[in-house]
């Protein structure tokens, strides 16, 4: 089925609104300045500079000088159609959570751009707007109870942890590639929690080179284990299939028939479940793969 | 006069122990996990990725996944011959503070790489160690009293700033382009006066594009008054000629002559002064600018 348009409201319940506005004005302003490529920030407000006071400096120069601003890498080029397709990539994501809500027992968004390293106020990984956490706030919105989201891309979910780093109310967890080894690097350690107040909402499960079937499986399990323990009213499942064996990124050795099994345990905590697209470079095997899954989940 | 070495003391005492053993290591792991290329890196901490505490998570993983840590730009490669060089050019640094500390009114030490973009534990701006701040702390380590530092560069001397925020016995004042249009971006505003305790001891000069002599000696004026009322022991002058009416970096509009009109209105402090070379992108009069502006403080 086609997307529907759901209007700003369910986005500005996650992200900033001046983020909002940069992300729809910079390629416009970008132009204006005279550039002709793609927007990608050389310069970064590490948070030493200002004695970790910066991110409260008025944040009102030009878009050459505020890019790095609202992005953490130089992964994520920023160009004229980037607003639009984050926008729709989030309808789709609003649209499968619609499904749910009107008693599907699952349903899967291939959103486009993906969405989980987006945070509040910041894009990378090419992520612009975190489609699980606008799925989640939706979920609980229209329907209430809590949320947990279960991110099985290869890489953590920075952004979603950082949207619900405060929020007793949403279980967030991501099984992935340690981030002393890997992208995106500088969080994803088990020992973050969440904030004072919301300790326990957050898991994370970083894990190390060469994990197959098996020990992924055993890592799902016991963050299915957690899931169930939060007794969630709905399930957010962000899927990435760079977890795959032959995947140029990610160092995984989950396989097709993996994908299915992992389907299969995650539909055995019988909640209403929102599946979306995220990571997955092995191009022609991305289809195979998420089929995999989601055949796992029906039957399951 | 040929440099001499002077240790890691000196520069011990103005960065973190941590980010020189990261600068004289980070090539040789770089190479050691398979790459050849300068090392740039291109996934940084934001610090709202963490709730801002993400600088006190532990920096333990591999130069692969650390060194957005340790700078703030992706304009700054870091190769085989960095840590060397940035020794070679914090010795000349010490050096011309020696010459001083013998009963030179002045010494000039052409440094490379330059080094007031570099903080007390990271680099950028193709600044490694922060020629100034090590030549600063060693006068007052040798002579005691105040010092100032006078950043005469095109850019915001943001790692000077860093280093001294909180320190009340060393005033630094930096005339630069305004950041919300010029690099080093977020930093270098006149509402940045120095931590609490060191109120005042921080003065920044933002100026719009198409300064001229004019203009430039006005400002020059005004921060030599500043510094004189604090009444320093020795002045540092990181010098720029980016500043430079044809330098393809800058939009300021310095003549040559301009800059003996600077010189010598910064001898007219009567201070025994160390000069260092910061920027300056119109290769080929860097000489005769620096020399006017060195002819011009002999002759103040």
């Amino acid at each position: 089925m086609a997307p529907t348009d759901h209007g700003t409201g369910p986005i500005e319940a996650v992200h900033d609104p001046r983020y909002l506005h940069y992300l729809e004005s910079a390629w416009t302003e970008w132009q204006a300045l005279g550039f002709e490529h793609p927007l990608i920030p050389d310069t970064f407000p590490l948070s030493r500079l200002l004695d970790g006071r910066l991110d409260a400096v008025a944040a009102d120069g030009t878009a050459r000088a505020m890019s790095g601003h609202f992005t953490f890498d130089t992964a994520t080029p920023l160009v004229a159609g980037t607003y639009v397709a984050a926008r729709a990539s989030a309808n789709c994501a609003l649209s499968a959570a619609d499904a749910v809500l009107a008693g599907g027992r699952f349903a899967f968004a291939a959103c486009r751009p993906p969405g989980h390293h987006a945070g509040r106020d910041f894009y990378g990984g090419y992520c612009f707007l975190n489609n699980s956490a606008i799925a989640a706030t939706a979920l609980r919105s229209a329907a209430g109870g809590r949320v947990a989201v279960l991110d099985l891309d290869f890489h953590h979910g920075n952004g979603t942890q950082q949207i619900f780093w405060d929020d007793p109310e949403v279980l967030t967890v991501s099984i992935h590639g340690h981030p002393d080894r890997q992208y995106p690097y500088f969080t994803g350690r088990a020992e973050e929690i969440g904030a004072a107040g919301a300790e326990g909402s957050n898991l994370n499960v970083p894990l190390p080179a060469g994990v197959d079937d098996h020990a992924y499986l055993a890592a799902v399990a016991g963050a299915s284990d957690r899931v169930a323990r939060f007794d969630p009213a709905h399930l957010v499942v962000p899927l990435g299939v760079d977890t795959f064996v032959d995947d140029p990124l990610g160092d995984f050795a989950v396989t097709t028939d993996g994908y299915a099994r992992i389907g299969r345990r995650v539909a055995s905590l019988k909640l209403p479940t929102v599946v979306l697209l995220e990571g997955g470079y092995a191009v022609g095997a991305i289809g195979r793969n998420v089929a995999s899954f989601l055949r796992g989940l029906e039957q399951g």
